[in-house]
């Protein structure tokens, strides 16, 4: 994350930034304001020539994926809360198996003219979609931001948090009470935040665990309960003493694998979410995770695609659309512990 | 359109109303600002013969409470789903605490010219509120429907879970397995379906305990964790062996009083909740929990309003907007056991 461009720009320390960014208290409203608009001017302005005369209809459009995984509603009050700050209403459009594709919604939030689109977790994340859309989309200069990956054909502003940081995290915990080795299940390896969790991890493992060179073992499967099961029971199959996932409801998963094979969580296995999502505080065990930093997340994107909205062609320079990182946070429950010692 | 009477409302020529209409340069802000002011209050206006005009935008418009209650972004999912099984895209607003009002959502909502709005657990089931805003909608023929609560002055069409039911199935399932005491910790008694849950709970109690007629003990708090530690605290000094639960949020609270107590639950203490929503069937213990079922709910809502949007006043007979309830179901996890034998 470039916080210190961030703070050079506001001409403030990178711990204002962080705090700004992470809505905490004790700065105040001038530093605030330096700092956002500093975030907007880093690269997050688009090039607009040509761009079509539009009837502002105070519409933003939001596709998030399915509302049974309790990070994608966590994302929909974050950017809805976000959008009534600045006087516009968010069209909701949710994923589901079988259900409308992203290509369909896109149509439908162009239909009802929507001023901007912010996407999380959805094509713009998969290596194998087809990005001809989102090319479409920067054509047509509608404004648009990413949330959760992208990829170098996508010209479009991208937040995300900073899953390598995240695993470094992860790891770091679990080696410093005696693991080694450590299992990580995540979904398909076709989306780019799997990817770089896979990436992250195995350069965290190196790192924290150097003296395992084979102390990383990856089960990819489904962001799902069923998923978590599956790589979960893999994992402890190949003597895995804690799992890291990929989101909170697969570790609930492993969590149910552990239990299958007569394990005790956190004493046989211990077992780490990702998201910090819904009631994962009251899980048996409490659940360990790492934290999403969804209320920056959302607050920047507004602030991004507002930037977008609000440009007129003339004083937009010349993309650069770079990708903005977040932190993560390690919160600390009861599923993880010290390695089993036998 | 009615381009004339948008013209001659607004004060301009029937060309300017067009040039605005269809997006064109060379119209003046203030000009245009008329033009869509007169367009908004025509679109609504009844007229004597017959249903109001009104262009079909293809949205509809949801109102619930906080994301963070893990009920709201499944009624949420269900709604979108079924709107979009009929073609129609849900603009959502999420309420919070101290955040947008439902008055100035539904101004949006007819901002946006919505096709038709759900409502769930909103104004309509708050005794204490102005409910003059619903007969409005009434009288401009906007089709509406509400959800979990009505009153008498609202003439709108209203699904509920059946509260009383909920409570017979609780009480009966705890009475059966001992226990003589049994607390109801609820929200605010201003809302209906915490009236509704005393009532059925004291009928229920009543019935099932007819040689305990002190049997039943009510705690009203708040529909959150805080507000069920406060209720449970309160009835575990009160001697319950047993607390039912306004909401699954209430229950995790209440586990929480409970412990602090120095009680186990379920040996010392069976505490039930109330949606079955979210990660309910994951925590320490697994909740048991009366389900809503929201399916059904907002396949319903979905239905009657499109037979409102669909239906000409002509055609369609003086409504009675009878409520309509739904049967909750009881899901008997590892919360609720036999009362202590001491």
């Amino acid at each position: 994350m470039r916080l210190t461009d961030i703070a050079a720009r506001a001409g403030v320390s990178t711990a204002t930034v962080s705090r700004v960014l992470n809505g905490r208290p004790g700065v105040g409203e001038e530093t605030r304001a330096a700092v956002m608009t500093a975030v907007e001017e880093l690269g997050y302005t688009r090039a607009e020539a040509g761009r079509p005369r539009h009837r502002p209809t105070g519409l933003i459009g939001l596709i998030v994926g399915e509302m049974s995984n309790p990070i994608f509603p966590a994302f929909a009050q974050g950017i809805e809360h976000a959008a009534a700050g600045a006087g516009y209403t968010q069209l909701l459009c949710t994923g589901s198996p079988g259900g409308i594709s992203e290509h369909d919604y896109l149509d439908m939030l162009q239909r009802h003219q929507v001023d901007g689109i912010v996407i999380v977790s959805g094509q713009h994340s998969d290596t194998e979609a087809d990005l001809s859309r989102y090319r479409q989309l920067d054509d047509l200069s509608i404004p648009l931001v990413v949330i959760n990956g992208t990829q170098e054909e996508i010209r479009v502003p991208a937040l995300s948090t900073d899953e390598h940081a995240a695993m470094d995290l992860a790891v770091r915990h679990l080696a410093t009470q005696g693991h080694r080795r450590i299992g990580l299940a995540t979904g398909p390896t076709q989306f780019v935040p799997t990817l770089r969790k896979i990436e992250g991890f195995q350069t965290a493992v190196a790192r924290h665990l150097p003296q395992d060179p084979d102390g990383g073992e990856l089960a990819n499967s489904l962001f799902t309960l069923e998923g978590g099961v599956a790589a979960g029971g893999d994992l402890i199959q190949r003597g895995c003493t804690a799992v890291v996932c990929g989101s909170d409801v697969m570790a609930l998963g492993v969590i149910r694998a552990a239990r299958s094979a007569g394990l005790q969580v956190p004493r046989d296995l211990s077992v780490m979410g990702f998201d910090d999502s819904g009631m994962v505080a009251f899980t048996d065990p409490p659940l360990t995770t790492l934290r999403q930093p969804v209320d920056a997340l959302c607050r920047s994107a507004m602030a991004t695609l507002l930037r977008q909205i609000q440009n007129s062609p003339a004083e937009a320079p010349q993309p650069a659309a770079a990708e903005l990182l977040f932190e993560p946070e390690l919160v600390v429950r009861g599923s993880t512990a010290a390695a089993p010692t036998d």
